[in-house]
């Protein structure tokens, strides 16, 4: 890879800690700021070349830490948020003060440590809001429901403006739902691992409507596929969504999960939320055109390896409640 | 009109003043909430109606002056920005925290106060970036080269979000470079007074760049029109351009300029600067359609109008200076 040292914001996180595993595969030196972990959770070994890896625990929202943590690199992947979609418009002027005042301070860093290559991941799902097109592209109106929709779009905005200004290479993902190995199965996002967990412990899955909302989940080494190809990526698109391209209802991820079980798992329906869209798929054509990717894995697949994971860890003592 | 009283923020501007005066003129009770006019510059008369306006003093940043000014109003305008679209990227994280913070304090009073109108004013020469368009319609793709039209941008989504929320009516109006009597000639805002301030000092008119730099300028008159208007309209469009729909480059203003004022003015030609985009023109079908609005003064026209209510402030004591 043509970059030497990669600072991952947030790479303790689900999706943080693959793509530090990734870019250490690749023998990348990645330096993580992140917080420190809670009480009673284990910090995960990379997968290789941990001498390669140096971890520094802190906040993005820190100058003094972001300085620290950027001396020396040439690249950064920036996966923290202080919010999450459905709860953002709770505290708007918290999600701006936070995610996109937290965000101009990062790339004011990033331009004065000349970092020559910057990955933010925005999101698919929540920049578009209500969808006109069966597949969503790039081009896509941008309408958001949420404010944490509306910081994400502001902050692509931003960058745009500092290449302009300052020249600061970036790429914006537009991520949609990813799952998979080392999601927590006790947080409020991600249906399928809050699916799984749920089956797991024997408890209903709770559904909020009638599970007939449709989303585009991705597998989370698809994902980091992508996350690594844009950080090779050196043309001029600068936003690209990054998703299964397919749609799957609640009830057809519950249906996957009984058939990776063998067995049924109860359902309780819940009254739809607001912020919910019916469908959200989103169009990766640019992604494969510019940057060579393709999701390669199954839904199928996908759940089958993320409870073969569970039940490994679960076996390593992983608590199903905490 | 349909409602009875209307808050206009930033009453004394030049925009400001202007929607005050049509108000009053419709018989329309209107608060004015501004900063107070700095020493040596006189209060202007309302043009009709002055039992009809109330002047309070304070900061729309302030909630308790807000509270006070939005007690008993159905209807309110907002006109206050604390940056400028050339000097917005100086600062971002004050533009974000004064312009965008700022109004969603503004959009949280509107709902605690029952407002059943409000009307934003946005930004047509900074939303939308470089154009794609020969005339720009409210579908271009918006993306901002200047913080200023980063922020302008968010808060329109955000209200989207409020209506969709809290069922706050808005509309948002994306305005050209709007030019006429009232406007500040010492200002920094505003090639036509800016010029016309020169020409009538005897000074060298100075523009940035080769003169080509095409804009479009639509006349106060036309303008306020078009506000009215927007409080009138009861249908789902929420974003509408408002400009005159036609392309002037500064050399044209010059000339008209020139023509008005039935002499030569001396121009001294200086770097162009990079926030400049060379052409931004808006197609104002939109407002046409949904609004009945249609821009009736001609540049010729409306240079002369603004050259004789210039005149007539000189006879008054207008210092060409201040």
């Amino acid at each position: 890879m043509k970059y030497q040292r990669c600072l991952v914001l947030g790479g303790r996180g689900f999706i943080g800690s693959h793509v530090v595993d990734a870019l250490l595969s690749a023998g990348v030196a990645v330096r993580v700021l992140d917080r420190p972990l809670p009480g009673g959770v284990r910090e995960l070994p990379p997968a290789a070349n941990p001498h390669l890896l140096e971890m520094i625990d802190g906040d993005f929202g820190n100058e003094k830490d972001l300085d620290e943590a950027l001396e020396g690199c040439d690249c950064c992947v920036h996966l923290i948020t202080s919010t999450l979609p459905q709860t953002s418009n709770d505290d708007m002027t918290f999600d701006i003060s936070t995610n996109l005042i937290g965000s101009l301070s990062l790339f004011e860093a990033l331009v004065r440590h000349r970092i020559r290559k910057f990955i933010f991941m925005s999101s698919g799902g929540t920049v578009y809001g209500r969808p006109i097109q069966d597949r969503i592209d790039e081009t896509h109106p941008t309408n958001p429901l949420s404010s944490y929709g509306v910081t994400k779009l502001a902050a692509e905005k931003y960058l745009a403006i500092y290449k302009n200004l300052h020249g600061l290479n970036s790429v914006s993902l537009r991520l949609s739902n990813p799952y998979g190995e080392r999601q927590r199965i006790t947080g409020k996002q991600g249906a399928i691992a809050v699916f799984l967990g749920a089956a797991l412990r024997g408890q209903e899955i709770e559904v909020w409507g009638d599970g007939s909302v449709v989303r585009d989940y991705v597998y989370i080494g698809d994902a980091v596929d992508a996350i690594v190809k844009a950080i090779e990526y050196d043309g001029d698109e600068a936003i690209f969504n990054i998703g299964s391209g397919k749609g799957s209802s609640l009830i057809e991820i519950i249906s996957g999960i009984e058939t990776a079980l063998q067995r049924p798992v109860p359902v309780r329906f819940r009254p739809a939320r607001a912020v919910d869209v019916p469908r959200n798929v989103l169009n990766v054509d640019r992604a494969a055109k510019h940057l060579g990717w393709h999701p390669t894995t199954s839904l199928a697949d996908g759940i089958a390896r993320t409870i073969r994971w569970l039940e490994a860890e679960i076996q390593q003592g992983l608590s199903l409640h905490s």
